[in-house]
């Protein structure tokens, strides 16, 4: 296996084209154009087969760790050359314990029911005419994402499940690393005597193949970004393509006066401090001004090593407690990080209008033994996961019980909240008549 | 009531903005807010009163169709002034008979169960935290549309039955006569207790407004357009907003060689002469090459009165009859009119090659008594609705069992095929927990 980035442009024809932007849309018409015809492949594909390629994807990074590790290696120490910070070195690290990861999470998939040929609805009409509407796969998606080559193997695992073809473009940071891995998919993909088209990349067109990919509407049926917030903006309102938006969570917990403390403050210490650098973790406290139990949880925040960004009567209510002053930017950061804005609120309806003015729609909690705001709460916050005295790191398709997770859609459109392999499906009506003419 | 153009201006304060696109970018800003804040209070409004808020518009109607009739007469007259068409006056016109058709819609729209609430699934995690995920209204829907006040109030209605408010843009020669609808709505709304907010006009901002919806993007959670090809693809390609496409349907009948002659010609005649007009209507006729059905079928057609453009293979399939020599813009032209372009393959093979070539995925046929043939149809063609041996008019909400329709949606997106209320709503996942915590 080659680990030559120069081996990507070998892969394709496309490559032979110019550069530049035009360059570019011409490449990515002509990707688009082979993935497409593999995706009927793959649209026909029944499950066993598809869990024979993830199973051969699998088995490949197995036998190939080394030279995967490897070919992020030269990755890493590009980054380092250009002075990439060591929390982004980390995101592209890929190390025995992350490829043992992929290799976990492609097995799972092969081990998730298919989507493909479910029957969403269906009846025989008065006239005799049978109406069946299946889930099919969307035909061809496009990833756009960034520096983190697990993402590589993931999404195109999911892709393949779901008799999707995908078009990658991973980013230049890990360029080494997703020729390596794209290789090796495709020679999976072949193993199987499925088309290695099925998964391809852009990354030799660089940004201009990103753009490209964002302007192809009509050759790629969705794209996902996965990323920071400048990356997923830039594509929710460049593209042309159909996206699904992925990701912010500037998530909320409620403690209600009635609260009990034995409840909120396991559920605040889960929320905040299991894995603060994910987007269902929480980012801002609101607390009632009557609530017995926020004294206790700020002391247990607090001693959790988290620090809390306060506004005036949670500073109050903290006691002695070390807290930092909280700015108005503090109710719109993500930290992803030990950090909590804390603020006081009179009353629900306090709650609900800081949310509606502050939240991203994605998780927003309640901490509450009164049923009625509960469910005001469960009514009036309009996100994709309202949760009711339980930690907010649940808004999780694993958790959820929906198996492999895509990402988590904060848009309304298609898919909203966890995104697993149904949400990569469309549905097609099938009706069969013996004759049946309109009258 | 009254119909006069101004009063629109002073149905918002927005409109006190400065013109051009920042005035519009700034009123339509101003106009969504007061629609969010109208779409809270809609979203919980129980079915009952929904319903008392559609027959409230459809005695309104009746009671002020006068009124209503003659705004729209200042419209055809202004059309008639500035030579448009016959053809798109009689789009624009409403009359006795065409009010009716709306008060029996929103009638209709007031019978069918409520999409909001509906439980899409449910299940109690191992852990015991309870789930359900449930459809709730998207909030903010906007509708851009060209010439046809009718929309105005078919929009109006979907929406307020799904629970959502909605901004309009209906088009500067429906001018008049929406002023008067939308008026008329908006007390009828108030009349029963409802927010008039939730429903609103951008048309004193006229183009400008229609830019400014696009770019809505958090303000207008879905854009649906409804008019012409030009009208849509300018929306899906420069809106931010995410965008339904509904529409465009160049409809594929393939006639393979085993179809039923008794079969064939009753269901070519509907599908191509019950109503041209329209979207589901069928535009080529891929013939096999053996089909002994076809000069039946080509003789029936030309006989009411269709034009037949044909290729070189089905003029001699044609026999004597007067047919017009197909050229290559024939493939991929949505005739809406008795014209019918007739193109004879060698094969399934061919036909599905052809169908690739140049559908829109809106509807494809096949009529055959070969059931592997069937099988592949279903399976190989990409389109939002597959038939077998029954006409293409059925691509229909109505017909479909699904009862109101929004449009058709030829995208893969959250909407594929004929969209009803359901389609206007999304969906929030609902976690009940005892104080849990992820381990």
């Amino acid at each position: 296996m080659s680990q030559n980035i120069d081996a990507a442009l070998t892969l394709t024809d496309a490559a032979q084209d110019a550069g530049g932007p035009e360059g570019a849309t011409l490449a990515v018409a002509r990707l688009a154009d082979r993935a497409r015809a593999a995706s009927r492949v793959l649209a026909r594909a029944d499950r066993n087969w598809k869990d024979r390629a993830l199973l051969a994807i699998a088995a490949s990074l197995d036998a190939n760790r080394k030279a995967v590790i490897k070919a992020n290696a030269k990755d890493i120490e590009a980054g380092r050359a250009n002075g990439t910070t060591e929390a982004l070195l980390d995101r592209l690290r890929l190390n025995d314990a992350r490829v043992d990861a992929l290799i976990a999470a492609l097995e799972e998939l092969a081990g998730l029911p298919d989507p493909v040929g479910t029957v969403l609805r269906g009846q025989t009409l008065p006239n005799g005419l049978r109406l069946r509407q299946v889930h099919v796969p969307m035909g061809v998606i496009g990833a756009i994402y960034e520096a983190r080559p697990n993402v590589t193997v993931d999404i195109a695992g999911l892709a393949l499940k779901s008799g999707n073809a995908v078009l990658l473009r991973g980013g230049s940071a890990a360029a080494h690393s997703n020729v390596a891995l794209l290789e090796l998919i495709r020679d999976a993909l072949e193993s199987v005597g499925l088309p290695a088209d099925a998964v391809a990349s852009v990354d030799p067109w660089g940004r201009d193949g990103a753009d490209a990919m964002m302007g192809a509407r009509g050759k790629i049926d969705v794209l996902i970004p996965r990323g920071g917030r400048e990356l997923i903006q830039r594509v929710v309102t460049t593209a042309s393509v159909p996206v699904i938006e992925t990701g912010e969570g500037n998530v909320h917990i409620y403690l209600d006066e009635s609260a009990d403390t034995a409840m909120a403050v396991p559920i605040l210490l889960n929320a905040k401090t299991q894995r603060p650098s994910v987007c269902n973790t929480v980012e801002t406290l609101l607390l009632n001004a009557k609530a017995a139990a926020a004294p206790e949880v700020l002391a247990a925040l607090a001693k959790a090593g988290v620090r809390l960004h306060v506004d005036a009567r949670a500073k109050a209510l903290a006691g002695g407690i070390p807290t930092i002053d909280a700015v108005e930017a503090d109710w719109d950061t993500e930290y992803m990080d030990l950090d909590l804005a804390v603020a006081v609120v009179d009353d629900l309806d306090g709650a609900i209008k800081h949310i509606r003015a502050h939240s991203t729609g994605h998780t927003e909690a309640i901490l509450t033994n009164n049923l009625a705001h509960a469910e005001r709460f469960i009514a009036e916050v309009d996100s994709a996961a309202v949760i009711v005295n339980a930690s907010t790191r649940f808004t999780d398709g694993g958790q959820l019980g929906l198996g492999a997770e895509v990402g988590i859609s904060t848009q309304k459109m298609h898919a909203r909240g966890p995104m697993g392999l149904r949400e990569l499906t469309t549905t097609k009506w099938i009706v069969q008549g013996d004759g049946h003419v309109r009258s």
